[in-house]
């Protein structure tokens, strides 16, 4: 195939779906689409798809882990407009070499997540293909309909904030693919006490656990100071763009600004990673990007605090759109070689 | 993968899902999933997977047809339970090697097939996988809650009866196996005067362009003599143990009553093919399937010749569980030697 990336092609034909749509429905465009469902609340829907070795590795992470992470990967849509998840939809699709344990483990995994979650899987198809695995979730949430957020609202002058650490997911990411990961993880999948255990199992469990930041979505979106909100789920640099041309305006990236924990900073010193680079262009760490008028960042900042224990880190500002993405670093623009992850590069 | 059944594996693990539902909720196991939507109506749910080379043969077949037939699929389900489909989601990962004017002429056919059925695409995902294309579609329809019929409600000594004729998609299937497809049509896909061309012709349009049978699936949901409904998409054989399992009961089918279409005949007559065993094992005619009180029969096949112009045929009886699947010619027990589709196998 050409090169063309996903977000281009997406724009090319989304038009034509856009048409002919009922009043109160939101399609293509945003975290979710949105369709109205009592008089308060609206339900949101989403789709994701992971394909072996583009979005997991079947040989390398535990099925328990990769059914985890992709309930994860789709609750996170819904916590981007704000609301909470209820069911989902499993369309799998299996290659010749999987194993009947292989099968287990994933639904035991999808079992667990969805129970922590208070999720149903209502439905699902199951197939075999000849190539990779592909597992394809549609999860099902509502939200209260005049409090959703979406990526088009951005105004100029809002502050650019993150509700949780970055970069974490992208270095989990590059242990499997630089063989860093310890063995008993790839045969047992990880552990809840990763959380708390040495760097690498911190970074791993980021990459395989990846926290939907509901509660977080839920609080930023009762609140008239929050413009634009979205799921960082291809990186910084991909998903500030979406806000960019979804509300027509430009943005401006403090590198220095940028929240990173501490087992992340200590395992790129110790690897040699560009932690900025792998921070801004590395994607999966699902907490949320969100837009707020400046004069309001304090008092939510202080009920993140206070309510849900979360900090909410100002990593830049909506700028006009004639400006761009600029991405500084120590007040410099700087320019980067790799950009957000585009699955169809 | 040892050789397990889907339908086997579906049942070791779905009933883990089927805990904790809410009430009003309606999990796995039916040809959709159920929640409430407003006072009298409810939503109706599914999800379908079409995978090339095992469901689809994107070499000999146009990918506007693929579209159009994966939507078709996705709606039948909502079809066999009295719904009508109003949204979809897509989740595409396609193969390295597919150009630009694949998808094109996929999202063509997914556009046209969508206003067809005043169907709206509201979401999706495209990714890519080294393997072979995956197209996941997830359907959202509406029904009016107290006339959903489910796969388990059958009684014994109810009629079973079919909305359309058998057979002809798997011949059509069989054309593109044996590679009896005219160069035109691998080039250009099916048009719509195919319905009424040769017999190939029409064999192949019923392939690639079923119809999913809504108005019949409305008819029938409102009468209270309608017992069990479920699509026809695995095959007869199949799709009756699906009824038997669900329903707690045996079935008795007379192959001779099976409705065959002339074109069927006369092209299984014409390369030696046997049409009850391809009408009977074969899937994805995606009519409906039906028991009917006995009593009530004459009246619904009435309503279906003076409102929807449509045939009602019987072709056999639910009968007591202890009887198991009778599969008789002429009135006598015969078996087969091949069964319904298991995408497992």
């Amino acid at each position: 195939m050409k090169k063309i990336s996903e977000f281009e092609y997406i724009k090319k034909f989304s038009g034509q779906f856009l048409k002919n749509l009922p009043k109160q429905v939101t399609g293509i465009g945003d975290d979710c689409a949105i369709i109205p469902y009592t008089s308060e609340k609206s339900l949101l829907l989403s789709t994701d798809t992971l394909v072996d070795t583009v979005h997991f590795l079947s040989h390398k992470m535990h099925p328990y882990d990769v059914a985890y992470k992709s309930l994860m990967v789709n609750i996170s849509d819904i916590a981007a407009m704000g609301g909470v998840p209820l069911f989902v939809l499993l369309s799998l699709a299996i290659s010749p070499d999987t194993e009947i344990n292989w099968l287990d483990s994933f639904f035991e995994g999808l079992r667990d997540s969805c129970q922590k979650y208070s999720v149903n899987l209502i439905g699902g198809d199951t197939t075999k293909t000849p190539g990779k695995t592909v597992i394809s979730l549609t999860i099902i949430g509502t939200a209260v309909t005049k409090n959703i957020k979406y990526r088009s609202s951005a105004q100029i002058g809002d502050l650019i904030c993150l509700t949780g650490t970055i970069g974490d997911s992208a270095a989990g990411l590059k242990c499997y693919l630089e063989d860093l990961i310890p063995l008993n993880i790839i045969n047992c999948g990880i552990k809840e006490k990763a959380k708390t255990g040495s760097d690498i199992e911190k970074i791993i469990y980021a990459h395989l656990r990846p926290r939907p930041h509901i509660e977080e979505g839920l609080l930023l979106s009762k609140s008239n100071d929050v413009n634009a909100l979205i799921d960082i789920s291809d990186g910084i640099e991909s998903d500030v763009r979406r806000i960019m041309e979804n509300s027509r305006c430009g943005a401006e990236i403090e590198l220095i600004d940028l929240p990173l924990s501490s087992s992340f900073v200590k395992l790129a010193d110790k690897y040699g990673w560009d932690c900025y680079e792998l921070a801004i262009t590395g994607g999966e760490d699902y907490c949320l990007m969100v837009t707020i008028r400046p004069d309001a960042y304090q008092k939510i900042a202080t009920q993140f605090k206070n309510k849900i224990d979360s900090r909410l880190t100002v990593i830049g500002e909506i700028i006009s759109i004639d400006e761009g993405l600029l991405i500084k670093k120590n007040n410099k623009v700087i320019n980067f070689k790799n950009h957000g992850y585009d699955h169809f590069r």
